[in-house]
């Protein structure tokens, strides 16, 4: 089964927008087992469109569009997949309803024009957008396929998710399984987290699998995937497991998670088992932290709040910091017990530092004290943080949520 | 003139490194004038390589290959291209010295593997390449062409700004420039932007020059892209302006920004303007309103900084909300209050709301009432929002940062 993906927009040709979609979908495919050997990208026009259309089935057994499914009148997917189709389009008055409903929910009037997007080419069948307005097809080509999915990132996914591979692999009629799993370790180097599983490469290496695959990902730090293939279900997840019993005990303390389990998560986790709430001061990270924080579920049970003392009079007023360089490891102290103080929480975490771009107190871009109060005991360290401002900040935020992770894990 | 990129690699098509030198590439061609109709990645594949090229070359006059120059052996780019003119590969050695050279100068010894990159297409000629081992290639194929460039970004961009654009404008014969502008707005649909701006749409399709494209982009709200050609920079610029000042007549405050202007850039320099201090007040968005605030370089001119009230009782004891439904307009108002007051600002906004994924205080997911307290006046208004958890929460940061600006424009 091999399948490519089409991405239309003159913007994505433009340079104006990267294309990440077709990089998510390629990812997924090959999680599918299904084979991903040319991917195109095509602007907003219909005889260049239905062209990269038809030369991509020659290729393959489906092709995914993504994009030029909008109101207006440069989104023209619909047209090019009938006329490669050869058949006209037909309106489904349920779903301009559908449309209608969806705008009046958010108290607007829908457009005329958004009519359009209750087109579809004879013969194809609609994808549903819980999401959004555009729908998705599935447009059968002879023995082929091809599928229309939204550019919008994320009613994009969550269409490829719940219905293209679904469709893609019941077409396929390859009953074998292909899992993964992805561990997420923060705190070290990659060549380094390579040497801690070196026996474990070496030892799957000799059987093709399952495999390892380190990822780098940046301020999140370093994902190690496990991909295993069986013939169903239940023996690549027995694959799955064992191997991810094996990495969890070389890389100890180093893994916070599993696939989408954030750093936030996983103190969440900690921080209710342990029945504690937290409060936290911010300045250079100016409400990262507590948003990060505010993400997860059920936020409510631990999380008390968060002051951010971006101006330094506000460290002085509000968390009582003494007056003084606030870029310092007692200002840094000072923060996290204000800020478990002001917000009556049990716990106390700070950061504060220089994010950029000019140095400040004397202190050069990069540098962040950590503070947190937990029980007794009240501490701060010192870190260099790498990058531009937005990057320093960010580092700032996961360093801060790793450190109270790691004393959490001590308690 | 028309020149398309084919990306080489199968790290693409897996998705593991997403292709930005397509994007980069297609831009460079744009403001050449060069027009750019599609974009091929491909795998580290010969067959498939041979026919990525090939394709591309049909359709248009000129072809850029991006990757595969390296020493490995699934570095192939060489032989695919040499396999497409229908000659041999020889190698320079010269080229092979220069290579040594560079390692030389490096402190290392060349591997052997190293002496592949100085092959070359027979009747073809090198690039060179300042900043690394693999030079690129300008092919002709017939009265077209082929050019290979490295992957690594900044070595490829080097030699695509120093000899490709070069090559292709001497090819061309035209000297003509594209540019373009993106108004950002906030506030409406895609459809009703459509329709508000439809008579310049009408006028341009008239003439096809300065073009108007819409492009969606989610929480951040519906760009309006603008794309002149002219003779040159002067004539392309001035047709962009002149459509740029028409837009804004038609789309009013609805435009908050142009090009990267962010939403908080906008409110930063209203600020600025008027020589107001911020302070902020929020609930369900846990510190994203603050965060986005403090990525602006300057933010300490204006912004004091945040409370983040999570839990009810510090909405009672820090921001003196009376107790009370906190999802509520009287909440919204005391909160921003509060903010003002504690942080000791001159202006105070406030966001308080139920981002799911349960109801609080009877009231529905998505209900959000966003709070405003500027001279004498102190407002909340209420919001519907659509969407999941993140979904809510991120709009409820740019509905309230859209707010503020809204009514600072109003001063």
């Amino acid at each position: 089964m091999r399948c490519e993906v089409v991405a239309v927009g003159t913007e994505l040709l433009l340079g104006q927008v990267v294309d990440t979609n077709s990089a998510w979908i390629g990812e997924q495919l090959a999680l599918a087992g299904i084979d991903s050997h040319f991917q195109t990208k095509v602007g907003d026009n219909r005889r260049r469109m239905v062209l990269a259309i038809r030369t991509a089935l020659a290729r393959s057994d489906a092709v995914i569009v993504c994009g030029g499914l909008g109101p207006t009148q440069d989104d023209i997917t619909r047209e090019a997949i009938a006329e490669v189709m050869n058949v006209g389009l037909v309106r489904d008055p349920g779903v301009v309803e559908q449309i209608r409903t969806l705008f009046g929910s958010r108290g607007r009037e829908m457009a005329a024009s958004n009519e359009r997007q209750a087109d579809r080419p004879e013969g194809s069948e609609f994808i549903p957008n819980p999401m959004g307005t555009a729908p998705g097809l599935i447009c059968p080509v002879g023995h082929k396929v091809v599928y229309a999915v939204p550019g919008v990132p994320y009613e994009m996914q969550a269409m490829v998710a719940s219905a293209v591979l679904p469709d893609l692999q019941r077409r396929s009629g390859d009953a074998s399984v292909i899992l993964s799993r992805t561990l997420r370790t923060w705190g070290t180097a990659e060549s380094t987290l390579a040497e801690m599983v070196a026996s474990r490469v070496e030892a799957l290496d000799a059987v093709g699998n399952p495999t390892i695959a380190f990822l780098a990902s940046g301020i999140e730090g370093i994902k190690v995937r496990i991909t295993a293939k069986g013939p169903d279900e239940a023996a690549a997840r027995a694959l799955l497991t064992a191997e991810e019993d094996e990495l969890r005990a070389l890389l100890g303390p180093l893994v916070f998670g599993a696939d989408d389990e954030s750093m936030e998560d996983a103190v969440a986790v900690l921080l209710d088992g342990h029945q504690l709430t937290l409060g936290v001061a911010e300045s250079l990270t100016g409400g990262l932290v507590g948003a990060r924080l505010a993400s997860v579920e059920g936020a409510s049970g631990f999380f008390r709040g968060a002051i951010v003392a971006y101006d330094s009079e506000v460290k002085f007023d509000l968390l009582g910091v003494p007056r003084g360089p606030v870029v310092s490891e007692d200002a840094a102290v000072a923060m996290a017990e204000g800020a478990r103080k002001v917000l009556g929480a049990d716990v106390g975490i700070s950061v504060t530092g220089v994010a950029g771009p000019a140095e400040q107190d004397g202190q050069p871009v990069g540098t962040v004290f950590l503070g947190i109060a937990l029980g007794d005991n009240a501490e701060a360290m010192h870190v260099r943080l790498p990058g531009d401002r937005e990057r320093v900040r960010q580092f700032a935020c996961i360093s801060l949520l790793n450190l109270l992770r790691v004393r959490l894990l001590e308690l």
